[in-house]
């Protein structure tokens, strides 16, 4: 039988989680997959933590010279995250023919191309199933189960803290910074949360999968980001009684004018299955052109969840030889012929309060229409107030126009304010 | 770089489907996959189908002797459907070092360890993502994408006709007759429908996906297996009214008591992510021990989407020399250890038509719980009628209990007809 011995960089949530899978697993995947993987070192600096899981004493370095030059390592697991020193970490174990699984977006979204190229020199492989979207297995399948299919567009709910928030934020009524502070208590978002609501995660993720599903580098500063801090509770509620609810969507097209990958907020319809995918659940839906329709579902995070992908990574690496890497023709940056789109279309919920005077709505559809904008559906609430809010939905047009358009209507003597302008998706 | 010639076996739906794909896509999988996939030979009796899709004359046979033994043929594309001829032409195939691409589940669930063995034999590959929810990849999944899992259940929507008819019969409140003779119009059932809505297909892809799932032979007679002929619009209707939808569900569970497998109609929670599974779309949710929920989500059959994981077999053949089967311990019968659960366990919804006499309830009630049976919801309808309907949903209970009851309650005087037991899941 064949043995492969693993080494876990850290011993965080991810790492705890993949070593406690590995070491109760040992003898089934020995059974089910022809392999027996032992845990063969461990880089923590807290000793006790990685003694409380019952690795033996022997096993546990604070040195990753040392770690990387155990010859009973073949594989070596980093779950540090962040660029440094997780970077100089995989590459010294790619330097020394390891091969590397990994869960970290941030440093993979930034520096694949050097890290593959430093892996393909020592014929090591690499491997990222979990960073993109936890246990669910979306890297493996863009590469070998969707493979025979141009992918024209995903939209992922791909980050977990902000889909949690914004459940309760929908069915609770409660305002975004009030979930925030539960989410945080429960351990649902960070104490420095802003990776998350902010969307760099969405964003780091997004890049990496809209890179293999259009075969082409992404780069990560070409994805338009914008988090959820901004959501009040009251566009939520309107846009519930006009049949949508609000997610957190990671979306990636190729289309005939180029490339077009952003992360914002958007309403979505209630009966499209990315409004059921709740909490801190994660879903992305795919759609190529042979196989139409697909989406993946499961969860986002979590210890277990993400120690399954990367242990799932171990054994493709044990028992594939041939496969080494989800690579694309180019390199660290966009490449040369590949437009990427900016003012992209959609629809959009726009809410603006006005003052309850004859003329206000004419003169707003004065200003769609100027731009040739066309509306939808049109509510306008609380007809007793001096100011009353009013929320309409407009037709596909593009990005541009409705910014202008809003600056006009914001310039209206009989508009008090512009208050929200969501985007409203599949 | 690499080149890679195929023989399709039948210009069937899926077989043309798999046919345009890879015409459509060679130069695509070149840049892509760096594979050059071309059809070098297609078995098809009738010529003129064959020329229609552009194939040149010579490379048309009817001869399956002279498409085998074509040396420029390296991978084998069955998609006839059935036993025979088809398991002959694939056993020819595999028997001459061919590598078999398949979309046959009623052949694999049948001859798997069979075709397996011829495979070994030659060291071919045998390759069957297709056979399984056509376009959604839930082998590739369960094998390379969940396999550090223990899998403890799976529970799928895998057949497209019978959850076409039962979505129209939700959504219009028609009958079960009316929406078949639709759906046959439409082309999404067969002139003889039996095969699906017996449940025989999707028995066929849960024998094959719970023996990938818990590693271990799920012959097809240990498959419970109940069709949705007998289902009536008006259970759908009070289902709907308790909150459920109808679906036919295929259910795996890997249990301390054994392995669990059936087929049939079942009611599930309206914000059950399975439960917006509608029309021809199939579903796919899996518990794994590491991973927690997932789902995979598409079209379960269709040209286009069969096509797609026909092609991505092929291209995973193309490009993947050390996995060349799913395989499990054991051989064709199931494993000698190996417990199958037979009395399982529900929720059950029940209908009953009783006299409107005071008292039927109280003896009802009191069968129930000489059977340990504990009723959640009841719903008596119509109260100025003679019979008046009555419908319950019980707590989780053993289905031999249910049916005992059930026998006892039909022979009560004041009970005119037993006329629903639909179980209850997720």
């Amino acid at each position: 039988m064949k043995s492969v011995g693993v080494a876990i960089l850290g011993l965080g949530v991810v790492g705890s989680g993949t070593y406690k899978i590995l070491r109760d697993h040992r003898e089934f995947y020995r059974q089910t997959q022809g392999v027996d993987i032992t845990v063969e070192s461990v880089l923590e600096i807290n000793k006790q933590k990685a003694l409380a899981l019952g690795i033996e004493e022997s096993k546990i370095s604070d040195n990753i010279a040392e770690v990387i030059s155990n010859p009973n390592v073949d594989i070596v697991i980093e779950v540090i995250g962040g660029v440094e020193p997780a970077k100089s970490f995989v590459l010294a174990a790619l330097h020394s023919g390891k091969s590397v699984v990994t869960s970290n977006k941030e440093l993979f979204c930034k520096y694949w191309h050097e890290l593959e190229k430093a892996a393909k020199r020592t014929n090591a492989g690499l491997y990222f199933e979990a960073s993109c979207v936890g246990g669910v297995p979306i890297i493996r399948t863009l590469i070998d189960g969707m493979q025979a299919n141009v992918i024209e567009n995903l939209t992922g709910i791909i980050n977990g803290t902000t889909n949690y928030i914004l459940t309760r934020m929908s069915r609770e009524g409660l305002g975004y910074e009030t979930v925030l502070k539960d989410a945080q208590k429960l351990g649902y978002a960070e104490a420095n949360p802003s990776a998350d609501v902010e969307g760099y995660d969405a964003a780091y993720k997004l890049s990496i999968l809209s890179s293999l599903a259009f075969h082409t580098k992404v780069p990560l500063d070409k994805v338009y980001r914008e988090g959820i801090t901004g959501i009040q509770a009251q566009d939520i509620t309107y846009g519930d009684e006009l049949g949508y609810v609000l997610k957190l969507l990671a979306i990636g097209k190729n289309g005939e004018k180029g490339i077009e990958v952003r992360v914002h907020p958007a309403f979505i319809r209630k009966d499209h299955p990315l409004a059921s995918v709740n909490d801190s659940f994660n879903a992305v839906y795919l759609k190529g052109d042979s196989v139409g329709d697909i989406m993946l579902y499961g969860r986002g995070a979590g210890d277990m969840p993400t120690g399954s992908a990367i242990v799932s990574d171990v054994i493709y690496a044990a028992t594939h030889n041939d496969v080494k890497y989800a690579t694309f023709k180019n390199g660290a940056a966009a490449e040369a012929g590949v437009k990427f789109v900016t003012d992209f279309k959609s629809r959009y919920y726009i809410r603006f309060t006005a003052k309850d005077r004859a003329g206000v709505l004419a003169k707003v559809a004065g200003i769609f229409a100027k731009y040739n904008i066309s509306i939808v559906d049109l509510i306008q609430k609380g007809e007793d107030c001096e100011n009353i809010p009013i929320i309409l939905i407009t037709h596909e047009t593009n990005e541009y126009s409705v910014r202008r358009a809003l600056e006009k209507i914001g310039a209206l003597e009989d508009v008090v304010s512009v208050d929200s302008m969501i985007r409203v998706e599949v």
